[in-house]
């Protein structure tokens, strides 16, 4: 990030006509967003969904509540704008692109070996990387995969350790969550000893590489991130699980009910923005977040000043 | 609200392309929406912001951080664009419509009677009343008055009982918290059993009359209400003290960093949509929380069936 431009969003922050501090969140936000956009008084006037599809070998073993199927009829209905995500990218004026990772070829069952070959997920990384278009100036990462939050509940607990991680993702029954828990402690097992980006390959959904590529890829561009939920953020970790720094320009849009996300931001220090009860993916949550950093900037860079406006300062 | 609405608007978010409860409040949101407008997929067209300045007696007690002459200054703030509220009625494509409130001459000092005579009251309550526009379909009702936190308390624990109600408002330091107690304690002594909307008489504030008077106005229109924070709300307690459901038509549209706001909340059994650390008033943060009705209603109205859309239903 910029000092200078972070410097000087502070000192405008202060001069504001507004008690101080009374912006709350909203003042962080917007003092942050300039950090990184290298601005004292930016806007966003170009934001980008990306979201991510991909289909996963573990869907077999029955951990969830809808056939693999609908992953596909899921980004024809991206497609053709009638998707939660699309209403809100509408909302939110941004740009929406949908990459659907080849889904007639599902990543391999993670309870027998590795998900991916690691060409394969570097692949799906760079595919994330790339797709961050010139001119973004903040990008929310979404996806779409049914079998994905065993993905991510894998990648969670292979990076922090612990139980409990499994949640019931688009809503699986007692006995769909149990065969989750197992497939999950399966396949820590016979996945062992990966670390980092490793664990990617190894739990991975193209999907979640091509997320973890994505926040990276904006980094490099200098575009903040706000996370959407469960599997976003587990994607995130792996980046964390490398560089606990490298998550620096990004925000936690929402809390998901997807059980154990709030767990995941304690461990990344992040405080998220919304907390509404989510637990749809697509990157919903996220882009409704914009909303949030759209009104802390708004206020930031369009309000008066006591001088400007000749009021009193307390 | 209309019952044959409402269950439309239920049936509707059962067949939309996502889990089920997915959405998480953002579902719930819709349907009160829907049932209060009588529409089964409502939008937000109209909504208005109303912003109520008054100034205090109590002021002259040394209660605020800053001195009376700031609630005029702030008025035209927000009538040269200036302020918090202009960029969120902006951001939220409101009608912004400022009503300032006899500001030359302030009300009584409550610590030695009733701060309005009671035609008075009622005439800022009709004022607030008529205030909401034609075609308006969401209200936000905001304030502008130094002191006016301390009319608020003083609200709050007459209709609510209990000690603790007073916070920093704009930021007094702990001299002028312990004298904003002191008064306050006052004016319940000197100001004994009044009730309902009797307390609005007697610890006013012609901008919560007001702001009482718009809230009760909406609700005769159908227009639901975002509320805003600790003044907003106190306004508000002023008629569910008269009538228990007279805030059905009411949402919570944030959590305010004013101590004791939870408190109220937590008695009217409202859960904010937004917490954000927000204490500026003017209708901040329930302006910024119109972004979440909108984003409930993009889904809700704007969204593919499974049916519409060719996919698998779970």
């Amino acid at each position: 990030p910029d000092d200078a431009a972070r410097v000087a969003a502070r000192k405008r922050d202060a001069q504001l006509t507004k008690p101080p501090g009374s912006l709350g969140r909203l003042e962080e936000l917007a003092i942050w967003y300039a950090g990184w956009r290298g601005e004292a008084r930016p806007r966003v006037a170009a934001p980008q969904i990306l979201v991510f599809a991909g289909n996963h070998g573990i869907a077999a073993q029955g951990v969830s509540a809808f056939p693999t199927e609908v992953t596909a009829q899921m980004v024809a209905n991206f497609e053709a704008g009638g998707a939660a995500i699309n209403q809100l990218a509408d909302l939110a004026g941004a740009r929406l692109d949908v990459h659907a990772l080849d889904l007639d070829r599902p990543t391999a069952d993670f309870t027998q070996g590795p998900a991916m070959a690691e060409a394969e997920a570097c692949a799906a990384f760079a595919r994330g990387w790339g797709a961050v278009a010139d001119g973004t100036d903040v990008l929310v990462v979404g996806e779409m995969g049914i079998g994905n939050t065993t993905s991510a509940t894998a990648l969670a607990s292979a990076i922090l350790g612990g139980n409990g991680w499994a949640g019931r993702g688009t809503g699986v029954d007692d006995a769909g969550l149990a065969r989750k828990e197992a497939a999950v402690a399966r396949a820590l097992a016979v996945n062992a000893d990966r670390t980092g980006l490793g664990v990617l390959t190894a739990f991975g959904g193209r999907e979640l590489a091509a997320m973890a590529g994505a926040i990276a890829g904006a980094r490099a561009r200098r575009v903040p991130v706000i996370l959407d939920g469960f599997i976003c953020t587990a994607a995130a970790l792996t980046l964390w699980a490398e560089e606990k720094g490298a998550l620096d320009h990004c925000v936690a849009g929402h809390l998901s009910a997807e059980g154990a996300h709030g767990r995941m931001l304690d461990a990344l220090g992040m405080a998220p923005l919304l907390s509404l009860g989510l637990r749809l993916g697509e990157g919903s949550g996220a882009a409704l977040a914009i909303q949030v950093l759209r009104g802390a900037l708004a206020c930031h860079s369009g309000m008066a000043t006591f001088s400007e406006a000749g009021v009193a300062g307390g």
